[in-house]
C-alpha cells in the first residue's frame, strides 16, 4: 500500500516519455493517481495508463469515476482493456468490460482466458441492482471436513491475487454454504482442529437476486466487512465486500437527492452547457406547465380577483406554505419507509399522525396570518380567507405528502419521486385552488 | 453469531418471567432483537433487558435506536448501566454513556473499574463528529522487533474481547504507528519471520481530530476496513472500524436530506404531535413570513397589478421557476463540494458553467412562455413581460443558487443549508421583484 497523499497536490505531467511519466508516480496510491488524472482529458489520461505496469493501471482504472472511466475506455484498444481486465478482481472487472459497447464487449471478452471470461460473462448476467450485480467470484473456501491448515494453505494460495481476505467460507461437498470462519478465530485455532469446530455456523448471506439497498440495510444492521452470496440452491457463488456496498450507500443518497432537486449526478462531470440544460429542463418544464396551470386557475376566478386585488398578494404566501408542508412530510415518509422497522403498509396509521401535525401547524400558522393580514390591511374579511385557506392547504399539502409516497411504491415507483418537483408543482396548483375558490364563494356570500 | 431474521416476525412477549421472556429469544440476533424491541415501551424494553444474559442484553442496548437507547437509559439503573458498558467495546461504552445526564453518568463511571473508566473518559474528551468521537480504544498492536509468533499471541489474547480483529497494528517503543500488518499475512507467515519484514509500512491513519466525513472519505477512497487514529505525536491512540463508517455516511445523508426538507431525522421517533410540530414550525414561519414579504412586494406594485391583474396570474411560474432552478443549481453546487476532487475555491469557474446553462435554460423557457402567454391572452406586450422576467429570474437563481453554497461555507456554515427553505423562500421575494419591478417600467414606459 503506498502512502495516501492529498491528491490536489499531485500534478501529473502527461507530455514526456512513459518513463518520465512513471517516475513523477513512484509511490503514489493508485486511488490519489486516478484522482489527479480526473482533471486530465481522456488522451493523457490513456498516455499514463499505457506508461504504468499492467497493475498499478488497472487499479488507478477502477479508481476512476465511472462517467471518466468510460471515457477513457473509448481510447483504449481491446486488447490493453482486456490486460487491465485480468489484474482486478472478477466484479471490478465485470464493471469495467459491462461500460463497453456489444461489439467492443465481445472483442475484450475474447482476449480474457476462459476462467476469466466465463466469471465476467457470469456477472454481467445479473442484474446490476441486485446482489449478483456487485458481488465477485473469487471465493476463499474449504470443505467442512478440512482442517484448519488447509484452510491457511486456501488462504496461502489466495493470498497472492486477493488483498481483502477476512473470511474462510465452510461448504459441504456440493459447494452449500455450511458456515464461515473469520480469518482470528484461523490465526489463533490449532492447526489439527475441524474447521467445522471453529467456523461459526450462522452466516448472515444474501441470494444472488436480493436488492442491493436490502444487502447494504443487512451490512449496516449486522456490522459486517463481507457477506457471502448464495444461489436458490444455497450453493455458494460469490461475496460482497464493504466497500462496494459503502459506494451503494452513497449513490442510493446521492439519487434520492438527485430526485428531490429535480436534477441527476451525471451533470457533475457534464462540461457541456446543452447537455447540462438537457438534464434539467424536464423538470423546469414540469414547473414552467404547473404555473401556467396555476396561471389559468387565477385566470378563471378573475371576477375576484377584480373585486378584491389584495387576494392576489396572498398567492406566494400559499403555494410557499403548501410546498414546504408536502416536502416536509413527504420525507418523513420516504425516511420512514427507507429506516429499519419501516412503516411499510401502515399508511392509515401514519395519516392520522399527520394530520395531528398539520392541525396543529394550520391553527397556529393560519391564526398568525389571520392576524397579519387583518392588523396589516385592516380587512378581517381578506384575513379571514387567507388565514382559513392557509390552513386548509396544510392539511391537503399533508395528506397529498402521506398518501403519494404510499401510492408510487404500490405502483412499482420510487416513492422518493414525491419528493420533487412534480408533487410540489401538484401542490401549488391545488392550494391555488382551494385558496381562490374558497374566496370566490365567501366574496359572493359576504359580498 | 445466530441466525438473522425478519425482525418484522418476531413478537417479544414481555409480561411473562424472565425465564419465560428469554426463552423465546434465544438464537435470535441481538440486531433483530433490538429491531424487535423498538416497537415496545421504554418499560417492556427494560425489563427484557433485565431478564438476558449481560452480554446479550449489552449488544441488544447498542443495537437499539439512539432515540430509543435514550428512553430506556433513563429507566435503568447506573449499576446496571455499568455492567452493560462493560460488556462493549470501548467507543459503544462511551457512545452508551454519552447520552446520560451528567449526575447519572458520574454514577455509572464509578461503577466501571478503573481501565475501563479511564477509556471511556478519554474517549468522551473528544468531539463527537471527530475521528476520536468515533474511535474505540482497544487496540491489537505488537512491537515492530516483534516476531509474527508474537502477534499471534496478541491475537490469541484479544479475541476473547473482541470480535472484529482483521490488522494487528505495528508500533515502536513510544506506540508510535510504524506499519499494519493485515491478518491474512499473519495467517501465511513464517512464525519467526519478524513482523517489521511482513507488514506493510504505508498506512492510511487518521488524527484523533480529523473530521469523522473526511475519514469517512478516506474508507471510500482506499477501501478500508479498519483506519486506525494517531495523535499529534504519531502515536497510536485507537482505531475505526468500517461498521461505524457507515453510520456515519448515512447520518450525513439523512442530515443534507432533512436540510432540504426543512425537517429533521429525529421526527421520525416522535409521537407527540406537539413536538413534531415544533421541529418543523421554524421552517414553515420562514416560509410564511417570505410569503407575506412577497405579499408587500406585491401591494407595493397595486398601481401595476390594477392596471394590469393578468400580470398577477403569472406570480406562481415566476416563484415555481425560480425555486426550481436555484435548488438545482445549489444542489450541484453543493454535491461538487462534497465530492472527490471537489471544486471548492474555484467559485468563478462554477459560476461561469452555471450561467452557460442558465442562459440557455432561460432562452428556451423564457421564449416558449412568451409564445404561450401571447397565443393564451393575445396580449404580446404582457407575454414578453412574463417571459423576459421569467428568463431574468432564472439568472438571478442560478447566481444565488451557486455563491449561496460557496458564501455560506466561507462563514463556517454548512453549504447544504442552501438547498433548504429559506434559500427558496428568498429566491420567492427576489423574483416577484424582479417581475413586477420590470413589469412596471415596461407599463410605465409603453403604457
Amino acid at each position: 500500500m503506498a502512502e495516501p497523499k492529498d491528491d490536489k497536490r499531485i500534478a501529473v505531467d502527461t507530455v514526456g516519455s512513459p518513463d518520465e511519466i512513471v517516475a513523477q508516480l513512484v509511490g503514489i496510491h493508485p486511488a490519489d493517481i486516478a484522482a489527479a488524472l480526473e482533471r486530465l482529458d481522456s488522451d493523457a489520461v490513456t498516455r499514463v495508463l499505457y506508461a504504468l505496469d499492467e497493475e498499478t493501471a488497472a487499479d488507478v482504472l477502477i479508481n476512476l469515476d465511472e462517467h471518466v472511466l468510460a471515457e477513457v475506455l473509448e481510447q483504449l484498444r481491446p486488447p490493453e482493456i482486456a490486460e487491465f481486465a485480468s489484474e482486478l478482481d472478477s466484479d471490478d472487472a465485470a464493471d469495467v468490460i459491462g461500460l463497453l459497447d456489444s461489439s467492443k464487449r465481445a472483442l475484450v471478452l475474447d482476449k480474457l482466458d476462459e476462467n476469466e471470461r466465463a466469471e465476467v460473462e457470469g456477472l454481467l448476467r445479473y442484474e446490476v441492482e441486485s446482489a449478483g450485480g456487485i458481488m465477485a467470484s473469487e471465493l476463499v473456501y474449504v470443505n467442512d471436513d478440512a482442517k484448519c491448515q488447509d484452510a491457511i494453505e486456501v488462504v496461502r494460495g489466495a493470498a497472492e491475487e486477493l488483498e481483502n481476505i477476512h473470511y474462510v467460507y465452510v461448504t459441504d461437498r456440493d459447494r452449500r454454504l455450511k458456515g464461515v470462519l473469520p480469518l482470528y478465530k484461523l490465526v489463533v485455532a490449532r492447526p489439527d482442529s475441524r474447521v467445522s469446530n471453529v467456523m461459526d455456523p450462522d452466516v448472515v448471506s444474501a441470494s444472488a437476486e436480493m436488492d442491493r439497498e436490502d444487502v447494504a440495510s443487512l451490512f449496516s444492521k449486522y456490522d459486517l466487512v463481507a457477506m457471502p452470496v448464495v444461489d436458490a440452491g444455497g450453493v455458494l457463488v460469490g461475496r460482497i465486500t464493504v466497500d462496494d456496498i459503502i459506494d451503494v450507500i452513497q449513490e442510493e443518497a446521492d439519487e434520492d437527492i438527485s430526485i428531490m432537486a429535480g436534477t441527476s449526478e451525471e451533470e457533475l462531470h457534464e462540461e457541456s452547457a446543452m447537455r447540462v440544460s438537457r438534464i434539467r429542463l424536464p423538470w423546469l418544464v414540469v414547473g414552467a406547465l404547473g404555473g401556467l396551470a396555476s396561471a389559468s386557475v387565477m385566470n378563471y376566478y378573475r371576477l375576484s380577483l377584480e373585486k378584491v386585488l389584495a387576494l392576489a398578494f396572498f398567492v406566494p404566501v400559499i403555494t410557499a406554505m403548501g410546498g414546504n408542508v408536502g416536502l416536509q412530510t413527504s420525507t418523513i415518509i420516504v425516511r420512514g419507509m427507507h429506516s429499519d422497522g419501516g412503516f411499510s403498509g401502515r399508511a392509515a396509521s401514519r395519516l392520522l399522525r399527520e394530520w395531528r401535525v398539520a392541525i396543529t401547524n394550520a391553527i397556529l400558522l393560519g391564526g398568525a396570518v389571520y392576524s397579519t393580514v387583518g392588523f396589516w390591511l385592516g380587512d378581517w374579511r381578506l384575513a379571514s380567507v387567507v388565514g382559513g385557506s392557509l390552513a386548509l392547504v396544510i392539511l391537503v399539502a399533508a395528506t397529498l405528502g402521506t398518501v403519494m409516497p404510499f401510492t408510487l411504491k404500490r405502483i412499482g415507483i420510487d416513492p422518493a419521486v414525491a419528493q420533487g418537483p412534480f408533487v410540489t408543482t401538484l401542490n401549488d396548483i391545488i392550494g391555488i385552488m382551494v385558496y381562490l375558490g374558497l374566496a370566490s364563494v365567501l366574496i359572493e356570500r359576504l359580498g
